[in-house]
């Protein structure tokens, strides 16, 4: 990359995608004004995001002077192919909608087009001259230019039978027959096919869709330390020891494994058991603090295996139908071969020292951060972009990034932006765990999924003021959350003190609310539960510092409800979108409910959870029956899913009760009666 | 104007103002983000509106990565000024404050830059790693660096006083006297003298304001057709006669005398008495049919006088107070010289007829329309400007634009535009009554204020709503209402069935409601609400087609009820403006209740209004005291500005008693008690 590149790069304020649509206002007769489209975020600067196949539902306000009436469409182009057009049609007072599909990975681009339509305004004032008993000769006349007009647009078949509609109006201008001829449906179908765009106005951006695959809006996460795989007590895993851990993943039904860094790990400042200082001679280090003599970010820690191994390892797992995820964090331990090669990469103290990282006043000095304001920095960014590369090429195609909000905005969107262009197959989750600005603009600036506060949001308020603000605003369009109840960092206070039930209530939420889900195993499915120490929230003997062996058939493990819950979010498809995610009312605050649907409303899934892990509560919930597509006058079957339980509901209210540990949850299917309407049923 | 020029202007999306600012992000190494800056119309398209002597309130979000502090300031320029700083104050959650104001006519440009405080979070991070009894000597070097920049970028003066305190820290890093230094106060103010803004983010897009005078903002108009000033009966008026006018107009306490159409009234299809076909002979037609042999938009219509006399009667008007506003119609009737001149500026149909205006089926063939679409629209568009330029001349700089929403809008942002780079005290008054989208893209355009659906706003639902709209979301940085009670093409039905009371209603509101608002006279004060018949919002009889004579000294004139009302506007700052309009809580539908205060709140008004204008209304009203700087511990006393009554009221709610027609309204100064506070104060 040459440094002028990347200059042009940061001069646009939005990335052209592909050739620019030509454009805007150069003439004074342009008068639609089209203005407040929607999807767009700040003001186009950012693409909207989509999987392959979804529809984008665009919205805009477009009018004109006067009382004419305007037509508008559409206007779409994947990148490379040809600019293409889909109608609007009015919502009212100046709104219009129209949608597009996106079929192919890769970017689109969008915006609308609005004109007068001539031919529709002449009409419809045709028909109140006509009603009123008016002279219309003239009128007529200038309706047969109109449609000369559009015979001089039209392809040639059209145009024959265009202008003899024009010679048939101008023939009978005089005739009461005229009018009959004039407003004849099938010639306004005609002229609509050759709409007169003249003066027409682009909306004055272009927007963009970055559309990746489905994985990036459905998947299903198990997180694992591969060192903790081997079968033998006290051995380090291996890649081949996590070859025999794939059936047993694969039948919870997780699509997707995540592996914690699997570089060689740092000795310098090493941290033992526990995050203590000093370590000892044995401990293994956190795979976060990467690079040894060993080798860097491109490198395979000895002790796992060779590069052979990891893709054997990949292939294994897809025989599974299981992905693997690597994660990456742009960091070094002082060991890291890039400290000797590059210290301009680095921050240097006045006493000649790297700076360690920190958070004033702790100190983490066995992790060396990059210095993103090197003079060096283009040097820094194209190594850090080759490192995926790297992984690409041994067919890894997802992405974990590590605490990306502590390195520059600028250098994401360019990286992922890069490797997009060569892989659209490329899938990002960004796990910042910071402020709402922040996570949000690494999700604008690319990232596929974003970790989110889920992992603390617990009461029936907390939900759904957080996902209603996911879901329901326009955030939806760009941020992807992928819920994780717990985390090799986070053991949340929930977790710790409800136990079993607990884990179950927070499992079933992550699984439903979110379309992406994960956990981190086996930890999350054995329900382990102990906290370092009183108000804290990592896990006491954290698999960070040392390898676990856990007995996987416990009695006690979520296994068998992982399955089903997995099962039945494959089995759903409501369950693999967060587009019509809704709320309804409960008269409880410990119970929560709420609905998918797919678009048409025609397959629902209702979800209600008691969230008191300790008491069994019962209580109503109010279904807003008409954004279920369901008529109050009727009974309806409601199939629970986790339990096969079957009830008859009725109207909006319906009673439930919960019990937790045992029957903590309903997921409803909504089972259609295909009924016989019958008389009577209207005077229900 | 040469055509270049034109494509030129309307090439950018955004009107550049002077030079524009340099600019955006050209290094990898800008950390800081800036974003949702507002006030920010349509992302940047449209300038916000500001009189003279006001501030613009800006608030952005800014951030950067990983934990730095950032510091950020606004950068205003007026239009060949120089570019000025004010710095922002966190709001917390990425929020920043900060304002400026506009003390200069014409227009000022805004963004906001933001920056990695490098000094503060160093400061900060001291703090910590000293609480923490941790070794800073190291860190003692880091700050002395950091303050030899400052000393770098400083002036002269500061220079010398930065290099002593970096050279004193250097000294005695190794020492406990190191910290003291480092953490002095005066060594702070010092450093963020000069801050480090390298690498600093400036805001994507440059925001503007046009600034306008006082008037733009609090004007109070009288609506009076020259022609029926005569004292004469049956005389035509003239403007000789219309001085005799001029005490009693001002006298009520108007500042702007707003005339229709002051043109030559064209014969051809002149409409007769309550707008009948044919007219008789002695017809005068409609002011807005605009041109007759005798000349168009640049003349004067011969019964009314000279231009010598007009400029003699904006003389006297200014003597007492008064600006003349024109009517600008642009339209002309079938005799004006611009059909024989300039045929191509009018739409021609197929028989060779000019196309006259219409709205299906209902004809005008006594007016012709602009053919804004004509591909001499250039030519068109100057000669319109030149209409305009003219009766600046003569002195006129409020005009009053009649339908406007039927001529282009690009036409409208051009032309005002143009005049007010020259005549930057020119006020244009929009008069559209149609579409929201419609009304708000003209004040957008430029219009310095707008007629309202106020007209038809009669429930208190309807009006909070309505006035919510305007003046608590972003409609108020654009869009200045103009309350209208009636015009004299509406007589709403409120006053048609109301009575005098209904009329009483309508004022107060009118007066309160509002920065701005007007009445058409004197048809307005003599309580005049005959309509054309049943279901019509038409006048009887109406002045638009004929001369009329009125008793003024009646005594059903609610002229001392409007003197009243405007003395009091002229006295109560917080009535000038619609900054901060709030709505209070009543008991009862029929009370409208709405506090109008001063930006601190020292200075407050309470309104509350009997909307029914048939029965006495009681209730209480439920004041929010924090918007109005109450403490609910206190009584407080209210003083009505009508009926010079006085109350203490208790808290949040209060008692209220009005009565149609004789007190229907309270306007109620806050008189605040400067009170001793006594210790019994704190037990109430």
């Amino acid at each position: 990359m040459r440094s002028n590149q990347m200059a042009q790069y940061y001069s646009a304020t939005q990335r052209e995608i592909d050739t620019p649509m030509p454009d805007l206002l150069l003439d004074g007769r342009q008068r639609v004004i089209v203005t407040r489209v929607s999807p767009e975020i700040e003001c186009g600067r950012f693409a909207i995001k989509r999987v392959v196949g979804e529809s984008v539902i665009v919205e805009a306000d477009v009018f004109a002077d006067g009382h004419d009436l305007v037509f508008c469409q559409i206007l779409y182009k994947q990148n490379g192919h040809e600019l293409q057009a889909s109608p609007m049609k009015s919502l009212g007072n100046d709104r219009w909608r129209g949608e597009f599909t996106v079929s192919e990975l890769g970017s689109y681009c969008y915006t609308v087009e609005g004109w007068i339509d001539r031919f529709a305004t002449w009409r419809r004032d045709l028909e109140k001259r006509i009603s009123a008993g008016q002279d219309v000769s003239v009128d007529l006349l200038i309706g047969a230019d109109l449609i000369e007009r559009a015979a001089a647009r039209a392809t040639s078949e059209d145009t024959g039978a265009l202008r003899k509609w024009a010679k048939r109006l101008r023939e009978n201008a005089s005739d009461p027959s005229g009018a009959a001829i004039a407003l004849d449906s099938e010639l306004l179908k005609l002229v609509q096919h050759h709409p007169e765009r003249e003066f027409a106005t682009r909306y004055d951006k272009q927007l963009s869709v970055v559309v990746e695959r489905e994985k990036a809006r459905f998947s299903t996460w198990y997180e694992l330390f591969p060192r903790s795989c081997s079968p033998e007590p006290g051995h380090h895993g291996t890649f081949r020891d996590c070859e025999g851990w794939l059936p047993y993943v694969a039948s919870m039904g997780f699509d997707v494994i995540y592996l914690p860094p699997i570089h060689p790990i740092g000795k310098t400042f090493r941290k033992g058991k526990n995050n203590s200082l000093p370590a000892q001679p044995d401990d293994l280090g956190s795979p976060w603090a990467i690079g040894s003599l060993e080798g860097g970010h491109k490198s395979i820690h000895p002790e796992l295996g060779t590069l052979q191994d990891f893709q054997r390892f990949l292939s294994k797992a897809a025989d599974h139908g299981l992905e693997v995820a690597l994660d990456i964090a742009l960091q070094c331990s002082p060991d890291h071969p890039y400290v000797r090669q590059h210290p301009e990469w680095f921050s240097i103290r006045p006493d000649g020292t790297i700076q360690y990282a920190e958070n004033p006043p702790k100190k983490y000095q066995d992790i060396y951060p990059f210095y993103f304001e090197t003079p060096q920095w283009r040097e820094l960014w194209q190594e850090l972009k080759s490192v995926f590369l790297f992984w690409i090429e041994q067919g890894v195609r997802i992405f974990r990034v590590d605490n990306p909000h502590t390195k520059s905005f600028a250098f994401w969107e360019w990286v992922i932006g890069e490797i997009r262009t060569q892989h659209p197959d490329v899938l990002f989750l960004s796990e910042a765990f910071t402020r709402p600005n922040v996570m949000y603009r690494l999700a604008k600036l690319g990232f596929s999924q974003s970790y989110t506060y889920f992992t603390w949001r617990n009461t029936k308020r907390e939900i759904t003021d957080y996902f209603n603000e996911l879901m329901q605003t326009q955030v939806y369009e760009y941020f992807r959350p992928n819920l994780w109840p717990n985390t090799p960092d986070i053991l949340p206070e929930f977790l710790q003190v409800g136990g079993h039930p607990s884990f179950m209530v927070r499992l079933i939420l992550a699984a439903t609310l979110g379309a992406s889900y994960g956990i981190y195993g086996p930890s999350f499915e054995l329900c382990e539960n102990a906290p370092l120490g009183p108000g804290k929230e990592e896990y006491l003997n954290s698999e960070k510092y040392e390898l676990k062996r856990r007995e996987l058939n416990s009695n006690n493990s979520l296994k068998n409800l992982i399955s089903k819950l997995n099962r039945i979010r494959k089995e759903n498809l409501e369950l693999q979108s967060n587009r019509n995610l809704r709320f309804h009312e409960t008269d409880n605050p410990a119970l929560l409910c709420y609905s998918k649907a797919s678009d048409d409303l025609s397959s629902v899934i209702i979800v209600v959870v008691n969230l008191d892990c300790y008491h069994v509560q019962t209580g109503w919930v109010g279904i807003d029956l008409s954004s279920i597509g369901l008529d109050a006058r009727h009974s309806f079957q409601v199939h629970d899913l986790l339990s096969e339980g079957r009830f008859l509901w009725q109207g909006s209210r319906n009673y439930v009760e919960l019990v937790p540990g045992s029957l903590p949850a309903h997921i409803l299917r909504l089972r259609r009666w295909v009924r016989t309407e019958r008389d009577f049923d209207y005077y229900l």
